[in-house]
């Protein structure tokens, strides 16, 4: 992989480049996903990789994923402040103590952002909405996985709207995950799964999660057999989302909410490691489904 | 512009997602700068919008923009330091203090990472090299005009080799970016530019770039007619990368560069603003450009 160049290391464990090839397939993994989804008329809404910081201290991430979050800090000094910066860094001393944080978050999810733009339209439409999202995602876990990368692309359908909506709307997407990475030719198995969260109290968040089955994950050997990578996850958030931002059903009551995530640099290392490093060289009904 | 939803508030000066129409403009600059270039055989590298903090301190980005980097924070605690972080964030105090410096940077430019991945690769061709660049940037200088967001695409290519090579690479782009825009029916001007360096030394610097032509910008009017916005930037380094990173041309000597940068949420937001909030009713001449 990074003796052929397609992920380029840059000095820091899971932080990467990307040559035009492994591009080519996460783009073409993007449009994919479009045309899988496309009947479906999706509002397609598309947020930088950062987020407001009011917005993300209110979603209730750092109650989960302390650990996980990135907080975006820069230099509000004056000319003094600078040199002695300067000076700091040239004596290889720490000269970040002093950065001071600003209003941005690194978005953790793609879908973060949307909730608090879906709350000010107002109540839900009868049939509930549906959103298209895509964004680089930062989560601070450096690994020597490359199929754990720190910054990395999710593409996101999220569904808002009564319990039955959106569980039809995940139970869809189960079954098209499933035929989507079968007609790639990838083995796979869709697993019960739990998010990481952080702490002794996020063990008993994690069960619950597990034995509420809100979460389940797509996976693919590609690091090892035995621990297979999430590439696609399925998840109910039941009213949580709902409840946090105070977004409503047609009727008044508080809106479920579920998505479906694709990590494409994930599926993009499965299909490099299942097909081999050379694009093309990959079985031909592959390259029709992506480049065709 | 965001009453029509083409852009979406968060909340942040700076920071605003993208409708669906707006992102289909990104995309398609993006493709019709690949075409305007496509002779050339740029090689394409994708970076991530961070870099890592190594490379970002050897750049020299902080003698000269030390208030517009994003360093990333993260939290390192245990239980305890979460249950005190919960607390601040309840109370509304601040819980950012204690967030520590991770090993990533916001990349400022695109070409950014670049430069320590071709330093690698030894010295350059007799020809040089030539690649190709796209990736969020972030720097933080919140403001309420669209056109100068906290979190942008750049399009980039760049040129590495002789003053000469690197030089007629930059007279072609001022061509090429000249024929692009005017064909995209935008009114510009071409003017010799400088870097918004930090403090009284900086203004030195500034002088000095403009005063030995290192940098050109390609304006147009956006926001006013009197303060025309930069939507593409032309500019020789001469060794100053070469020099910091160690690039070595074929005979040894050090390497100049240079490179052209695409605006491309200004160009979007110039587009617009020219042919209105409409893109189906845009001249069919641009649509083609575009869309065709």
């Amino acid at each position: 992989m990074f003796d052929r160049g397609l992920l380029i290391r840059t000095g820091v464990d899971g932080l990467y480049g990307r040559s035009g090839a492994f591009e080519s397939v996460v783009e073409a993994l993007d449009r994919l996903v479009s045309r899988i989804g496309a009947a479906d008329g999706a509002e397609a809404l598309r947020f930088p990789p950062g987020m407001a910081r009011s917005s993300f201290e209110r979603s209730g991430y750092l109650k989960g994923f302390p650990h996980l979050a990135g907080t975006v800090h820069s230099f509000c000094g004056n000319e003094a402040d600078h040199a002695r910066l300067l000076a700091c860094l040239d004596a290889g001393e720490d000269w970040t103590a002093k950065q001071a944080a600003t209003d941005i978050v690194l978005t953790p999810a793609a879908c973060y952002p949307l909730y608090p733009v879906a709350a000010a339209r107002g109540r839900l439409p009868e049939d509930g909405l549906l959103f298209d999202l895509q964004s680089y995602c930062f989560r601070h876990e450096p690994s020597l996985e490359p199929t754990r990368m720190q910054l990395f692309r999710m593409r996101e359908y999220v569904r808002m709207g009564t319990p039955e909506q959106v569980l039809a709307f995940r139970e869809l997407w189960l079954q098209r995950g499933n035929t989507m990475m079968s007609d790639l030719g990838l083995p796979l198995a869709i697993d019960p799964a739990n998010d990481p969260f952080f702490g002794r109290a996020g063990k008993m968040l994690a069960n619950n999660q597990r034995a509420q089955a809100l979460k389940f994950e797509l996976n693919v050997p590609v690091n090892s057999e035995d621990k297979p990578t999430a590439c696609l996850s399925f998840n109910y958030h039941q009213d949580h989302f709902g409840t946090t931002w105070g977004i409503q059903q047609a009727d008044g009551s508080v809106a479920h909410t579920a998505c479906v995530g694709f990590g494409l640099e994930r599926i993009t290392l499965a299909l490099l490691r299942h097909h081999g490093l050379d694009l093309d060289a990959w079985p031909a009904t592959v390259r029709a489904q992506l480049f065709g």
